[in-house]
């Protein structure tokens, strides 16, 4: 498994990931029908640095870092973990969130958000719990689940 | 006291509200140096409707609405208001977050957020306490005040 920064040329990769992650609207605060010049915008675009993951030449799972409020919040970075179907339960999510607690130091964040996490976003939940994030905020009924409606979103926090 | 939706060529009258909110660094997540044109971008192209309060002709105070996540998470809305110190403690910040409150739900909103509270500005959280928002997350020491240091940061949060 090797992480690396991503360029644009990536994207094609990157894109079915993105896709398949987010059309099914259980996790993300994107909508559904994300075309993939709006996906380039905001996975690879729009954030401070995009990674991806490979495995034999392969992208499997990626991920973005980005300020998570400007001025008096700029110590604060937002990641967000993408990780292909083909590829779940390998550990994909785990490598890249401590790869990315360490990219956060190095460009001098001290601290990392997670805004929105989906409280029926278990297998996340759980993870980021493992690596000490703390649940700092309980959204209520604030995200949309396409199966169960409004459910609850947690705000999760660290700091570095 | 009229509030009314704003222009873009209200926009040099709010300018001088914004730099002087902004500047002082103690309560918005924007940067302490905004520049005029960054902050038209902010203040009212980028969100999805921004207000003025008038008084006798003059802007006193302004705020604007957007929808704070994306895809399942659009049925949030994030509103950010601010008053002239020439117009403080006359009721414009509890006026223009009930006149919000109307807006958000013609516009189809279910819920209002606001994502960054600095803890220390005591005046905001009576007034959105008040108001029945609820404060639903801390982020520790989210917020850099320029005379405190880091300071934590409430999320609010009222279903409409």
């Amino acid at each position: 498994m090797n992480i690396r920064e991503a360029t644009e040329e990536d994207f094609d990769e990157i894109w079915p990931i993105f896709h398949e992650v987010v059309s099914a609207g259980d996790t993300y605060a994107y909508s559904q029908d994300t075309k993939k010049d709006q996906a380039l915008n905001i996975w690879v675009k729009t954030p401070r640095k995009t990674f991806v993951v490979e495995e034999s030449g392969n992208i499997l799972g990626t991920y973005y870092i980005k300020t998570n409020q400007a001025g008096p919040g700029s110590h604060v970075c937002n990641c967000g973990y993408m990780v292909s179907s083909k590829a779940r339960g390998k550990g994909l999510a785990t490598a890249m969130c401590k790869h990315s607690q360490k990219i956060a130091k190095e460009l001098g964040y001290k601290a990392m958000q997670f805004n929105f996490v989906a409280s029926t976003n278990e297998g996340a939940i759980k993870l980021w719990d493992k690596l000490d994030f703390e649940t700092v905020g309980m959204l209520p009924k604030a995200f949309n689940h396409p199966a169960k409606g409004y459910v609850d979103a947690l705000v999760m926090y660290k700091w570095l």
